[in-house]
């Protein structure tokens, strides 16, 4: 018959399951992070490329592409050995359902690349079809650190999510800049977006420095080149923050070039993450091991210690060792609950996104909206009320109730 | 090549197999309660025997004691066939680890009811042995209401989770009452208890008919006889709420009569609970293998319909067959997602208890007290400060980071 001790050692066994399970979700976000790069390279050149009629960055463009197709095989190859058929998978529906998003969209990703390469799509089409695929990676990312069952481990992955979406909107930035300066001019609606970019990358920074050990810290402090940001700052404030009307088109180059070193600079904070994030499970995982390895030598221990048989024939401990047992169980049961209470802490930080999803799902639903516009829609509101994306998606929520058809 | 349709119809299984472990745990939650309800029988009757030095109840309770056994075995057998060995489980490890805790609990059961028969163990020693197994059981509930990956089946585990919790705190009233009544008298501590009791099962309730059906609900109200409440309630008045002094000590059969029959209209309810979370697993259950099996027909069909495998092997879907595809795969992503939300809203009404968890542990870390100890003394706070109980622990939270050795 199953006893305590049985349950004692297959819940460390489930926390060791979980933790190895971990690690692997890890490797995969870290294969992801070096795609999302080598992707975001791919659509700033592509937005160059078309923006100069194919006069400019052709080669550089031709040249990236290998860089991310090869990034891509890494990711494929991971996902190739998830286990789709084990179905107990802690998460698997959510994750696997984000990974299918995410392939099937790569799926159209040479067709694009074709169309860039015979100037047969437009910059904005192709700007919005690589940041849609893009935001498809990081929702992957984004369930990852959102099942994570270690509150430690899911710190480091929510630290390493909120830094990757923040490397994205930096992105999106240097794509913005680049086809502002090169159109040679900037409205204030220009402007608007533009600052938008910069105080979301600092709202994801903001967490990511929250949730990060001070060796990631010093490794971010490190990666920032005061000469970079500095030009940064100042082609920002020439185009961003300048009074509208004409630009400089010969400074797009220069936007482009100082950004890009910004955004290297970061994707060399991410390797520090990751190999940080893979420590960590490997340091929990040995440790856990360690744990079961003694537990199992105490009760192993305190069996033999006890006395006799009893007429069921199971060993009856004396009220000593039994006291013994009892401690070891409810430390364990204490120990697992105090875990989930700081992993319902660290998820919390996760709510603003999912406001904002929740607020695009229900302007789709009422408004007959497609994502894109959904989320143009709550940017749009948020820049005109000068207030936060998350505070705007929250009013939306709250006449959720009022408005027609409104789900509970 | 994996491709997105073997994620996607891998996320459905995922589903399916998290569902079906649902209804497995579903089935212990069952066999739990009506294995809670013969303790508490069992609790009740040797607080009656103790209280009178055996002169009564000695039948009744030696009656109960196989029964009690009997809902033990079926228990002890649903666990027996839980796979400890497959460490995949959803959140094995905080289930598993309540589960060592009830089974050591369980250990000691027979000694206890020697100790009982014997007369060697006193009504209070008694009383607090069997209110921290059904402590132990409530808490494995707990876990599986926390842990359920389904809004709609975590809403039911909810409702049947506070109306386990509820019944307990009626339990407890019923022994409270019982031995104040035999006592012949009462102060205002103990009156203070007695409201505390109540409160507390009212608080329960209310949880229990936010998150019920109305099925459950007309069952819980056609469960209500109008002449055992008024009983109930009459002596409740007598003895909780009257001036304290003494008390008609023939008053603790009645009193201990009309609330075993409250108690056998609550089981009753408990029933229905069960038997609707059960039909609401197989309902899912059903519900998402044909939604697979729709999902995996019109992906082979969309394949069937695309016109010539591509120069790399693959059939290239058309435009068209493409757009299915990629609405089939958002629309799980968002109801993924949608039921996510869900799920997490359902969950913070289990914040409370979590809270109270948590301000028990931080009092046992800094007072050395025992756990009995420091729910003691939350409870006091409360009754002196005339608070909720989950606003004294919020308040015994805050003061953390002030006390010496606060953890973060």
């Amino acid at each position: 018959m199953k006893s305590g001790s049985t349950f004692l050692l297959a819940a460390r066994q489930c926390e060791i399951a979980d933790l190895e399970e971990l690690a692997r979700t890890g490797e995969l976000v870290g294969a992801i992070g070096r795609f999302v790069h080598a992707l975001q390279n791919e659509r700033g050149l592509s937005n160059l490329f078309l923006g100069s009629q194919g006069r400019r960055f052709a080669e550089e463009r031709r040249r990236q592409v290998p860089e991310s197709v090869r990034a891509e095989a890494q990711v494929r190859a991971l996902l190739e050995g998830l286990d789709t058929d084990s179905v107990q998978a802690r998460n698997g529906a959510r994750l696997f359902s984000r990974v299918a998003v995410v392939l099937h969209a790569l799926d159209g990703l040479p067709g694009l690349r074709e169309r860039i390469a015979d100037q047969a799509a437009s910059a904005g089409d192709a700007m919005a079809a690589f940041s849609k695929l893009l935001a498809g990676l990081l929702a992957v990312v984004f369930e990852a650190a959102d099942s994570a069952s270690d509150p430690e481990v899911s710190r480091a992955l929510v630290a390493l999510f909120n830094f990757m979406q923040g490397k994205e909107f930096a992105g999106q930035e240097r794509a913005l800049g680049a086809s502002l300066f090169a159109s040679g001019t900037i409205d204030l609606a220009g402007q608007q977006q533009w600052r938008h970019l910069i105080d979301a990358q600092q709202g994801c920074f903001q967490v990511f420095a929250d949730f990060s050990d001070p060796e990631v810290l010093r490794a971010d402090q490190a990666s920032r080149d005061p000469v970079v940001i500095a030009e940064v700052e100042r082609l920002r404030r020439i185009g961003g923050a300048g009074r509208p009307g004409a630009l400089d088109s010969d400074l797009s180059t220069e936007w482009h070039a100082w950004s890009s070193r910004r955004m290297d600079a970061m994707r060399g904070v991410e390797e520090v993450l990751s190999a940080h994030l893979r420590h960590l499970c490997e340091t929990r995982i040995a440790q856990a091991r360690t744990e079961l390895r003694d537990q199992r030598a105490l009760l192993e221990a305190l069996a033999r210690e006890a006395p006799y048989p009893g007429a069921d024939g199971k060993a009856p401990l004396g009220p000593q060792l039994e006291r013994s047992v009892l401690a070891l169980v409810q430390e364990q049961s204490r120990r697992l609950q105090a875990m989930g209470d700081e992993l319902d802490a660290v998820r919390a930080s996760l709510t603003e996104r999912k406001l904002v999803e929740r607020a695009k799902g229900l302007l789709m639903a009422h408004r007959q909206m497609s994502e894109d516009e959904a989320y143009k829609a709550l940017r749009q509101m948020a820049m005109n009320q000068n207030r936060r994306l998350v505070d705007v998606a929250e009013a939306v929520l709250s006449l959720a109730d009022v408005l027609p058809g409104g789900s509970r």
